[in-house]
């Protein structure tokens, strides 16, 4: 049995990530980055993906790299832009370098516990605006993890991106096929009791929905339409 | 002027690293990592190259990831092996992935100060036993980093790793030639007031000062000779 360590925020995406593994028969073992986000929710999500795939669900503390990365809207006291997760409203959110830094410490546990991949829930809808969600990044990675730690991991060992070229709206549709629960994830940047409705991933996740023709189960306090802020 | 983050642990290779780019020119910013070493001493003297180089020097706290790296007799309370760094008694400090852990940090830290290069003290005598100490890791390294930043960091942004393909007895002699204060490095594994002159790093240290014939002024508690244990 293929033992995958699978990257789980606790997002649709993610969580959709470990169901499908789950379901083509990869062993898991999940985890999850706290850097001090506002979406700290979200964890408490990944934490019941784990539980229902029985799977162990390692929670690694990097908040204490926030100092680093000060500029970003998800760490700092800069209020969290409204709307679509446009070019030049969302790049603020980006934090420097992240998905690889996630990415490394995910196969540090990977080649601890004997893993033969690391898996990830990026998505094509992510590229325009993160270069590190692209599969020119997975395939470099890949390249990269497997000369460091040679001998150490299998020659084989990969990097899962099973949605690296397919939309939201795709990975909904995937999900609700393999029966993943909707209202067990989380989305909204916001970190409220209740899905905001209006901000950048909230959109995301209703648009996903809609795209999917899937029946959105989620409560939003609000659910404003989409206007391009650069209309 | 070019501006480089460079990983300085406070051993005698990151500092020769970090007063070598000094001499030749960049801007620098130091960079340590905290993961729960036994050698914690260490980072005080990073930070004295920091001052000394008027240099920011920046410590990032990696001990949460301690639990990844358990089977590592750094950072568990399995004894220090003694002697030589020679691979089947030294492999169990390795942390997997370690390297690349720490660089895609520096690199977090490169993006957002908007720095042109992370620099790596890795030197050619690690290759034996660390994976993540070759050249083809810091070339995959860096294509990987470049791609995972297009946009927010330089096309040309590097890899800095200069002594990969030399000694620690000619990073010794070059640190000699710059003027590197060797009693402000520290190499001890064990960790107490004074270099204990037997442990793997010790002895890599002692000998890198004979490779080099320049005077070692460090003070040991012991400079026993070395016995090679697999013969």
């Amino acid at each position: 049995m293929t033992k995958t360590v699978a990257v789980v925020s606790g997002g649709m995406d993610s969580v959709t990530l470990a169901y499908h593994l789950a379901d083509i028969g990869h062993e898991l073992h999940l985890i999850s980055f706290d850097y001090g986000q506002r979406h700290k929710k979200e964890l408490a999500f990944a934490k019941k993906a784990g539980d229902a795939l029985d799977a162990p669900h390692t929670v690694v503390d990097l908040s204490n790299i926030t100092s680093l990365v000060a500029k970003s809207a998800l760490t700092s006291d800069a209020p969290v832009p409204d709307g679509h997760y446009a070019e030049d409203t969302m790049r603020q959110t980006v934090v420097p370098n992240r998905n690889a830094i996630m990415l490394n410490i995910a196969t540090g546990l990977a080649v601890t516990i004997g893993a033969d991949n690391i898996a990830t829930g990026v998505h094509a809808g992510d590229h325009y605006i993160y270069p590190d969600c692209r599969p020119e990044f997975v395939s470099t990675l890949e390249t990269m993890l497997r000369v460091a730690n040679e001998g150490f991991c299998s020659p084989d060992f990969h990097v899962l991106a099973p949605f690296v070229t397919i939309t939201k709206g795709d990975i909904c549709a995937l999900g609700d096929k393999i029966g993943v629960p909707w209202l067990d994830t989380w989305s909204c940047y916001k970190g409220g009791d209740t899905h905001c409705g209006s901000c950048g991933t909230c959109f995301e996740r209703r648009e996903a929905f809609a795209e999917a023709s899937v029946d959105d189960p989620t409560p939003y306090l609000a659910t404003p339409e989409y206007v391009d802020p650069r209309v």
